[in-house]
């Protein structure tokens, strides 16, 4: 199993890039308010999961030999979704559709990617039609192209970050709030972080 | 003045609520890129605040009598257009279109409010097509619709929360990360949280 594409009920994929991650998924699972609107586009998921709550009857009927349905009221179900997709062993998980539409599932979505880094034995990554977000946990470095718009998050106040290839380096930032080092620019071909200390850190870079 | 509108750049207002917002404010103030989104349906700022690298230079002639601009580069569009809000002494500022496209701006505009909070004398509202985010600083009472989802966030990690009113109660929530406490549902017609000590806390009313 390589990368397991997981759709999520926000704003359905409409740009090139995540049109052909869905396409080129090597297994496709849709949370189950997603199902409906991949399967009258013509996606047809391998696996539905959710509490189905957010299926209509006939569809869970014709489709019940791929749903995979979890009552825990504990979980919502993007993170069903990602429990399925590591009962797999993937090398990789994309989530599509994770934002776009009520706020708080936006919220909500991007910080259980945080949640999701510290927990699965495989990279996951976040892609929108505006960007992709991904996580570090500790000093790295990775490839950018200069130019691109790109943000920093984390839930860690006391993270000291020292950069290199930022148009405005991350040296004085002090994470107390989400805004304090979002909007940056990339100015070189490789962007390097060296960390205070381990802690996760979500970076969007705008597409 | 009463009422001040603010319209940020993400998606344009579409909702009913939204768009009566849009039309019944005693002052509108875009920002620079919301300002031609407004003009082309014949909504007609008082004033255009921000570094107008957004806004096409003939727009700018044409509307010069009523654009405030300023360079700081500390501060984004929508802080530029809060900063000029303030200087007309609101008794309410409600901010539209500060969600629904690049999604580090929607996440930094969201935390951005908890500062408004913080900072300004009047309260200061975000209005989206899904719902409305709005803060408070301490224990509070406020009226709710039974059946209505609500959700809350804080970056105040050690913040405890007695709840009366919701379906499920925020006494064990430990506010380690932005999904901990969203998806609740207002049970009854008055919310009531107490606070272990004072606090922004951000709360999100879907419509």
């Amino acid at each position: 199993m390589k990368r397991i594409v997981i759709l999520a009920d926000g704003t359905y994929p409409s740009s090139e890039r995540t049109l052909k991650i869905l396409r080129n998924a090597d297994l496709l699972i849709c949370c189950d308010g997603a199902a409906e609107k991949a399967i009258s586009r013509g996606v047809i998921p391998d696996f539905i999961a959710g509490d189905m709550d957010s299926m209509p009857i006939e569809l869970q009927r014709e489709y019940s030999d791929i749903i995979r349905k979890s009552d825990n009221q504990d979980t919502n179900d993007l993170t069903k979704a990602v429990d399925l997709a590591t009962s797999f062993n993937p090398a990789q998980v994309t989530i599509l559709g994770a934002t776009g539409r009520r706020e708080d599932h936006t919220l909500g979505n991007i910080s259980l990617l945080a949640e999701y880094a510290q927990e699965c034995p495989f990279p996951v990554d976040m892609v929108t039609d505006h960007g992709r977000f991904f996580t570090i946990n500790d000093s790295t470095s990775f490839d950018a192209v200069p130019g691109t718009a790109i943000s920093f998050f984390t839930f860690d106040q006391s993270l000291k970050i020292t950069s290199k290839g930022l148009e405005y380096p991350l040296d004085e930032v002090i994470f107390d709030s989400l805004w304090k080092a979002s909007l940056n620019i990339v100015s070189e071909s490789t962007v390097s972080l060296e960390f205070s200390h381990p802690a996760i850190v979500l970076i969007f870079e705008a597409e």
